[in-house]
């Protein structure tokens, strides 16, 4: 009820609120005053509780033209509650807790209604530096328009989302827990669960275990995986990784320049891992995962994001009409409107640990020092509390850092 | 009763019979009588009605070096009955009509034992010149070895199999269209049912209107796809194409320079074919295939059997997490010792047109003229008759070439 009053008084007018503003590509976010304007039809404003940093939002901040828009609010894990909706919004309600997603659903589409893409087709995910409608509803102290990221802009106490782009989570996972569902966790979770398909008693392997392969792991474990190999270069992962179901650890450097490849197909009686899945964003690594996969059945699952004019090459290896299949998803293969809700509800059940995602949690005006953790490779998620009573009320004890 | 009888006067004994020999690399064969040594344990020795002549024959005649055995008795579409059996044969008995097919079944690995692989991983698919113990069953009239060839050699009036690569079928199938289901229509009905497990109401597309081409799209049609699309550079494939189920036609030289992927882009508005079918072994066209292949679900699949140091090169594609997969198999993913056995059914149920294939009929002594036929493009299966008396009795009038 005291969120629905307080909607009442900001319901249609500009709010003031705090964001960490990009100002410039590679430079210390700006924590700044910005006016966030009203939802339009089919939109809502939302409430910021918390959000994760992902790698991707690293990716893009580096970014120059074509892709670099500055001014611009990134964060697209995300998790708040509904101050106000826009005209024709009946599914959700202010007061409800949402989460954002890059990714659109427009309910009426063939790739909206079936269940084999999550890849809307009537509202495509592009990188856009507006909200859908093509509009930003951002300005800065000067009145000059800031850019939105992902649809999304979860750096900020409020922010506005289009009606295709936000799910309705059960408000009783912790916000820090709940923002990790909108990217890295849930595109590893998926990809194992709905991608793969991953069978209980089979073998994985994973190339890359920051977030997202970890995350791969963790799907894994939950689908009754056996074995479970990681490779990475960080041998600090050999710990972490055992926590997400991670039975054999290699780490490409102590091999002698022999490919990971060759190590896994030795572990399988040369056979291959079931399952691969390539978690860093290079094609070679992707040969890798593919050379390693099982004849017969294996499925390669790419999820890293390479460079845009990256080539991906195969030794005829497809053609050598092996059986095995290569593929690359979007967030794992997930329907956000279906899938975060589910995924919530296996936390609450204990089965999915999200917490041991979140090694961090910090404060809006740290921010920089979750990007710096994260580049550094020190953190796994780190948690950005814009609702700090919110946080208090949870317990949460914020990092020094 | 006759063949069993038969096989009392033969069994135990070497069989001199005629058979079609390949004598050097890329030269005409050559019909000379040979000898048929008995089958050892497992084996059987097969008195064949007739074989297909299908383009991987060609494939590896024109070979040399390492890959070329001489001299060697090639087919591998092949149907015949079984003359006698050697040690510890159960399920197949002499008199019994049964396909042998290049693929082993062994039925205990785990490959065998899985629906998901038709990839026997205790007796893998070589290209090996002996039958699966390593040796050889013919010798010339000099007492040379002769090798075989796909663990099959059909282009003999007797060949011995391993019982790993032997499957009964209804002996009510005409020969002439039973031998067909041991390679080439089986791989393209097969992987429009089995691996890309096409359905109703979808959009296939076919690069390469050759007898596996044209097999996919009988696939699709029983599988009831509602725009089947062929490309194929020669004219000729529209009319035949339609038989068998295509409804567009594309020929790459009429579109003056456009790739035939956009073609198929435009025909989908902008969506590309739920399942793109690659079946020349072309590395650029296997490219072709992906690139309008149907983002979200898409799946693409190579059968062209390309040169073995060929690169296939996607262009940043599977990494932009398009939701497509691509994938290689043989045999069209089809299990020879379940799926020959349904085809043939489907058949003498009158859905599966293998009467379509059948573009003439010879004799073993015309067998060259099949080679030069298939080579110039001017049929799709020749389907050569080792049994002329089973021929007549069948009715069949032999092509005048």
């Amino acid at each position: 009820m005291a969120q629905t009053e307080e909607a009442s008084k900001t319901a249609g007018k500009p709010i003031r609120c705090r964001a960490a503003v990009a100002r410039k590509a590679g430079e210390p976010l700006v924590i700044e005053e910005i006016t966030v304007a009203p939802p339009k039809a089919r939109e809502l404003r939302v409430r910021v509780l918390c959000s994760a940093l992902c790698f991707s939002d690293i990716h893009f901040w580096r970014l120059e033209e074509p892709h670099g828009y500055y001014p611009r609010i990134f964060g697209h894990e995300t998790v708040g509650v509904v101050e106000s909706v826009g005209e024709g919004i009946e599914d959700v309600k202010v007061g409800d807790t949402v989460i954002p997603s890059f990714l659109a659903y427009c309910g009426e589409c063939p790739d909206c209604t079936s269940i084999k893409s999550n890849q809307c087709s009537k509202l495509r995910f592009e990188l856009s530096p507006y909200i859908r409608d093509g509009t930003s509803r951002f300005s800065d102290a000067k009145g000059e328009t800031i850019y939105h990221f992902g649809y999304t802009s979860g750096f900020s106490e409020y922010t506005v989302v289009d009606i295709t782009h936000v799910t309705k989570v059960d408000p009783a996972i912790p916000p820090s827990k709940a923002c990790l569902l909108g990217c890295g966790v849930s595109t590893g979770v998926g990809a194992a669960w709905k991608t793969a398909d991953v069978e209980a008693g089979s073998t994985v392997a994973i190339f890359g275990l920051g977030v997202i392969g970890l995350a791969v792991a963790e799907g894994a474990r939950l689908r009754g995986a056996k074995t479970i190999i990681g490779v990475d270069l960080n041998p600090d992962k050999v710990e972490i990784g055992k926590k997400f179901g991670i039975t054999h650890f290699i780490n490409p450097k102590e091999l002698g320049g022999k490919p990971a490849s060759e190590v896994i197909l030795g572990m399988t009686d040369g056979l291959g891992a079931d399952y691969c899945f390539e978690c860093v964003g290079l094609p070679s690594l992707s040969q890798e995962a593919f050379a390693c996969c099982r004849k017969g059945w294996g499925k390669t699952i790419i999820l890293g994001v390479d460079k845009p004019d990256s080539k991906f090459i195969l030794n005829s290896l497809v053609n050598n009409h092996s059986g095995k299949t290569i593929t690359g998803v979007q967030y794992g293969g997930l329907k956000p409107n279906i899938d975060i809700a589910i995924l919530g509800k296996r936390h609450l059940d204990k089965e999915l640990q999200l917490d041991l995602f979140v090694t961090h949690e910090i404060k809006l005006e740290d921010i920089n020092k979750a990007f710096k953790l994260l580049i550094e490779g020190k953190c796994l998620r780190t948690v950005i509390w814009m609702d700090q009573e919110r946080a208090s009320a949870d317990g949460v004890t914020f990092n020094e850092l």
